[in-house]
């Protein structure tokens, strides 16, 4: 089975779906994409992957061993169930169940960044490290940790919320119940929301971000902020400024209380600010324990936008090895 | 060799040595405590543990299995090396050779804190625990981690530095590189540090503190902030509720990050504050990621001051096992 081993690996977010094809070296061979028809009880969303599905089982010409699906939100991997998503508005699916039926091919459901986390340790950026820690830079913030070998669970299946880890517990409300999270300075959503608020108070200050926004300050986004840094726009630069001062401080969070020999950065921000790494290598290395730097390299994402698929993908796999073997 | 096996924990602090003689069920049977007589080779201290085994052995009348000793600062537990022990002045002093040529039992050494947390793991108030975070509170901050059953190590041995995970990244300067740690708020000499500056900048505000510590300002330890606290006096209050403030968001950090099903706390500085147990399940639970609450207890030490010595002696009871098994 091993060597003609062939997976599929589905990044199913809120607005889009990637449905791709992997082969046993955790290669994408094929990807769909396509729109979330997000419903409540998940009909849709369970039809457009089981197209897909059979489209690329038709593309390979030969039977799939197993799909890995990640999702945003909580996930009870052992029993199938999607118990919370959000994006999705969704509340107990049985996803795991529903496209068995349909499918007749195994199903492995996984938390989305801890997919993508177990992707960067096997095939990506982490690949052959023991204690790795990844973090995804989006709208929100979210991570993985793979400790001594183990990718991290925790009690309720919610290890690794490094997003919400208190940097400054003074600072600025999160969206969850908590204040002066990292996600409250870095995530794309406060980042946003750092600017409107500075554009508001100050008109003439933001007046070249608010037009990189085409004018209306409920469009400018993160990307806005970063692209406005990226040019030198003072009020920009400042608030990324912050936000650098933010990564640092969470970084050395990380490397102090997990001691990994690797920390991987990924997420749709990254891009926009690839200096990043360069400068948490700096920073936050001289302010983290000495000891715990020792061992450590901070890398970016090697997967980019794919490691969701290939790790979901991976997840499956092992499931189904661990099951067929025992 | 089960039912019957003795085995003796040592707690290398740096002022005091506390032997304990132990049984199979984790029980101290006799307790030795004798001043720490610190000198930068570790001859003097070798001789003290020396005597004080051959005192225990002779006490149980029959053989000692298996020694561990607990220490501060950075041990290569694999090696049997301490590597540094800032209390003890040591570098690289390679302790387990040196006993077990001395006393000819197996030695085992750990980092003193972690040795606690797999003490309260194994036989306190954590015991049968899978996600266990323990934190201990005393002139520093320091903590272990249990996740899936395994007491987290990290790639150089560090992990579970807690106490230097920032709180606030504006914050005051730590001992260690970093500004605005856990330990820089709530760590007890933080918190002497902070009321000696206040008395300092508002003599009369802190009359109080002055009086309790005899007058003299270097004198006024966390203690005498706890105990003024207890008395109501202003000042006090004001710094303890800080501290307070500083433990909530810490715990968050804990809960988010590793989704422990407990949180145990001990060390020196709980007596006083007995109190912040409650306050914690309150208000950290309130703060926290409500599916990462669920299944989480907040507690306090059960096994107290001897934590360390029970865990020391447990963590070379098991590796006896494991290399007597195998």
């Amino acid at each position: 089975m091993q060597s003609e081993y062939l997976s599929i690996g589905v990044d199913l977010g809120g607005t889009k779906t990637e449905i791709s094809l992997i082969d046993n070296s955790g290669q994408v061979l094929h990807s769909l994409r396509r729109p979330t028809p997000v419903d409540d009880k998940g009909e849709a969303i369970e039809k457009e992957i089981t197209n897909a599905v059979q489209e690329l089982q038709n593309k390979a010409k030969t039977r799939i061993d197993c799909i890995g699906i990640g999702i945003a939100g909580q996930i009870d991997s052992t029993q199938g169930i999607v118990r919370f998503a959000p994006n999705l508005k969704w509340h107990n699916v049985p996803l795991q169940r529903n496209l068995e039926k349909a499918l007749n091919i195994p199903i492995y459901l996984a938390n989305d960044v801890r997919a993508a986390t177990f992707g960067e340790w096997i095939y990506g950026a982490g690949k052959g490290c023991k204690d790795l820690v990844c973090i995804f830079l989006g709208t929100g913030i979210g991570g993985g940790i793979v400790s001594d070998g183990q990718l991290l669970q925790g009690a309720s299946n919610t290890a690794g919320e490094i997003g919400h880890m208190t940097i400054d517990f003074n600072g600025p409300p999160c969206t969850c119940p908590n204040r002066g999270c990292l996600e409250a300075f870095a995530g794309g959503w406060a980042i946003a929301k750092r600017a409107q608020k500075a554009i508001f108070e100050n008109p003439k200050q933001g007046k070249a971000i608010l037009e990189m926004a085409g004018g209306s300050p409920e469009n400018v986004a993160a990307k806005t902020v970063i692209q406005a840094a990226n040019q030198s726009d003072p009020l920009a630069r400042k608030i990324m400024e912050e936000v650098f001062q933010a990564l640092i401080a969470g970084t050395v969070n990380l490397i102090n209380a997990f001691n990994p020999s690797r920390i991987v950065f990924g997420g749709g921000l990254l891009d926009g600010i690839p200096e990043v790494i360069d400068i948490l290598n700096i920073e936050a290395r001289k302010r983290a324990l000495e000891a715990a730097t020792a061992p450590l390299q901070i890398l970016s994402t090697k997967l980019q936008g794919k490691a969701g698929a290939i790790g979901a993908a991976a997840m499956a796999k092992r499931m189904l090895i661990k099951t067929t073997s025992s």
